[in-house]
């Protein structure tokens, strides 16, 4: 897994510009579950706790970290996409937060692409800070088979 | 309104540092619509458009704005907080986008927060870029009583 996680923050970081920006990283994934980061400094507002931007993006990246990781493990790719998501933030972020997101939760089945076909995963990421569940992510993504 | 605009965008660069990286912009508000937009180069993703993340997060602002907007005209302040959104991505955004948030899609009473008391609002913003609507934000905000 190692290295697709290297692979996958070096896209990041690369390629979107506010996920640098935002220090975003790869924590850890065990093949069941991914985690990510970010430090709290360039992600604070004016309360003096995480922007509610940056924990949506945080979630969002965690989100298609795993559909990727999928992918990767199956042999396939294509053009991941998120097409819909739900945020709901309980509490404020005043430390770190981590994203967790786990394979379990992901529901979609990902073959069809194979087949050039569209397909959709609906993927649930949540974000803890101080030992408590600060927000939930929920978003549907599309991938799209490559051109 | 200018003063209270350039204030805002004033207050979003100094407390929320990505904010200023995405180079967000307040275009006008005449009352009843504000407009806001950012750059594509700094919110630009692998697929050479628009960040879903800092779509996301200019929706975010944009609502936050509007309500800010209306609590300065009624001579009002709190703390205000997103505590649940939706977005829809209807089609990849290619060019700078417009933000647009109208007051009469702002729903929910404000005037209790002079009693002391917690207010709501539900608003909305569209995402146009090119001259089509390519994502739509929904919004829940809460206001608290400055303690």
């Amino acid at each position: 897994w190692t290295a697709w996680c290297q692979t996958l923050q070096q896209t990041w970081h690369d390629t979107i510009p506010l996920s640098a920006y935002m220090q975003l990283n790869i924590d850890n994934f065990d093949g069941y579950q991914l985690q990510c980061s970010a430090p709290l400094a360039p992600n604070i507002n004016l309360h003096h706790t995480m922007f509610a931007g940056s924990i949506y993006t945080l979630a969002t990246l965690t989100g298609w970290g795993l559909l990727y990781l999928q992918l990767q493990s199956l042999g396939l790719s294509g053009a991941q996409v998120l097409a819909e998501a739900n945020m709901r933030y309980f509490k404020p972020i005043k430390t770190a937060p981590q994203a967790i997101c786990r394979l379990a939760e992901a529901k979609g089945d990902l073959t069809a692409l194979s087949k050039g076909r569209k397909v959709q995963q609906q993927i649930r990421v949540e974000l803890h800070a101080d030992g408590e569940l600060c927000a939930e992510f929920n978003g549907r993504y599309a991938v799209l088979p490559e051109q």
